[in-house]
């Protein structure tokens, strides 16, 4: 028996004829339809309420409905040996690159500063600027940070990727580590962040970091939002050091009311929705992972807990 | 000898060496080096001051530095058998591309709507849309039409195109004439405008072409500004009709100050600058025609004037 559980109903509703579709043999429950937590061997979750798994006897592996799982593994009732498998790529590598791509065109084609100008009636050209000439920086070289920087590279960016541990992308220039990544601040026009929390990662985009981006350039946090030092980037962006800013993630979320963030010229908020699951290709994913393992083959996805992703 | 004249000095300067280094043999002279009329073979121009044509008793073509020819052929001081070759790319395809992408895809990614969420200080996630699910018509399908059609396909998006005359271009449904033209209004989700402004084309967008657009389409016009009814727009733009549009010409540029498209929350302006003359490109393309003319063989961008283009 597999209880999908979101904190959305109609989510679930949306998802239980789609994984039947996908797997007939299969039992699908919703949590109101669970009568014997003893007979639930797979939960598939997004955001599941405090205490589910250690109401769960049997439970065998946990599907997050999603790439990033730092609430997941932050929670105090995950059996510590049990496997949790993450979304590779519900359809949201492309809805990364979509969202990153149009950050980067509208930073070389200027699109924030005519926004400026045209709040202040000014008619003023400005200089056209090719993509060779625009130097992007990726943070994240996984799945969805590989996808990122390739397309970029093919849109004719000079791209550079930055991970932990060393990795290679075709026609991107890859560094890893710390020294990798001042290097890589040094170079990036706009700095691009598709990095999950992991207790290596939070706090990575601190003042010193973001002071060490050339001027005038531009930061996309697409990743997760205790990343950013949020004050940080407002003291750049007033002083004019960095141009502008696309945020999707936040220290909080829903961005607080009080936020100066809301309200700044340069900065562009939108809530969290660069890359969203799309509700079939995560089916398709899953039941193909479901498969996998009653074939007794690994799953993918397969999160390493004390690595965070 | 060879005139290059613009209204900037400036450019003019940075031309004058371009075009020398590009063929040595030939001379090139700016408009206050003129001793001789009589000797000027041919003009490269872009904004001739009044009448400069009328003093040139031996000049047997002029190139164009630029693709829209339609205040070249509205003077009076044009011989009327004197060839005129413009720009069929001077960079201006790949700069055309990335002024409608980067439309297109803020609409299909909602940045637009986000950020009158953002001015309202509002949190709301909106449905993903995938490319797929948005269609495209393009409306010309020349050189820079079909650059755009093209790379717009390849994005992933439905795409339409439309010209006066039968086109065809790989993967994108071709209409054309004025049933086309009510075809692909009815399914354009946005419509970009990249025809040039001829007898034919002006008064294209009126108020009943606006209209037939679906309800909550984008009008993006990079083409020219006198094809747009910018009256019939906003109205659409007011009545919630269309939801929004990216204007690069105006019927007036630069725009005036009390148009009052300024001010629109649903209305991207920017200065004329899709598409700029790329120096180097414009210099290799139209050093590259004199040598054709000058082996006999006829030049590539020749405007056919009845057409306009």
């Amino acid at each position: 028996m597999i209880l999908i559980h979101t904190p959305s109903p109609k989510e679930v509703a949306a998802y239980l004829p789609l994984f039947r579709a996908a797997l007939p043999q299969q039992t699908f429950i919703a949590l109101d339809e669970m009568r014997d937590p003893a007979a639930v061997q797979y939960v598939i979750t997004w955001g599941p309420p405090p205490a589910l798994f250690a109401g769960l006897p049997r439970l065998e592996a946990v599907f997050a409905l999603g790439a990033g799982v730092d609430k997941l593994l932050a929670r105090d009732d995950l059996p510590p040996q049990l496997p949790i498998y993450r979304l590779l790529d519900g359809g949201m590598a492309q809805q990364m690159v979509e969202y990153v791509r149009v950050g980067v065109l509208g930073y070389q084609r200027h699109m924030d500063i005519y926004r400026r100008q045209q709040a202040a009636g000014v008619w003023k050209m400005l200089a056209p600027r090719l993509p060779s000439e625009v130097r992007v920086g990726v943070l994240g070289l996984g799945e969805i940070g590989r996808a990122v920087a390739q397309a970029l590279a093919a849109d004719g960016y000079a791209v550079s990727g930055w991970s932990r541990t060393p990795r290679q992308v075709p026609a991107v220039d890859c560094l890893f580590g710390d020294e990798g990544l001042d290097e890589l601040l040094a170079r990036s026009d706009v700095l691009a962040c598709v990095l999950p929390s992991t207790p290596e990662t939070q706090g990575l985009l601190n003042a010193s970091r973001l002071a060490a981006l050339p001027a005038g350039a531009m930061l996309i946090n697409a990743g997760r939002g205790d990343l950013l030092d949020e004050l940080a980037l407002l003291y750049q962006l007033d002083n004019g050091h960095l141009r502008c800013a696309q945020l999707d993630v936040f220290a909080s979320e829903p961005l607080p009311a009080d936020s100066r963030l809301w309200q700044h010229p340069a900065v562009t908020i939108t809530p969290h929705i660069a890359a969203i699951t799309l509700r079939q290709q995560a089916v398709t994913q899953i039941a193909a992972n479901l498969e996998r393992l009653a074939a007794g083959q690994e799953g993918l996805g397969l999160v390493l807990r004390a690595r965070g992703y």
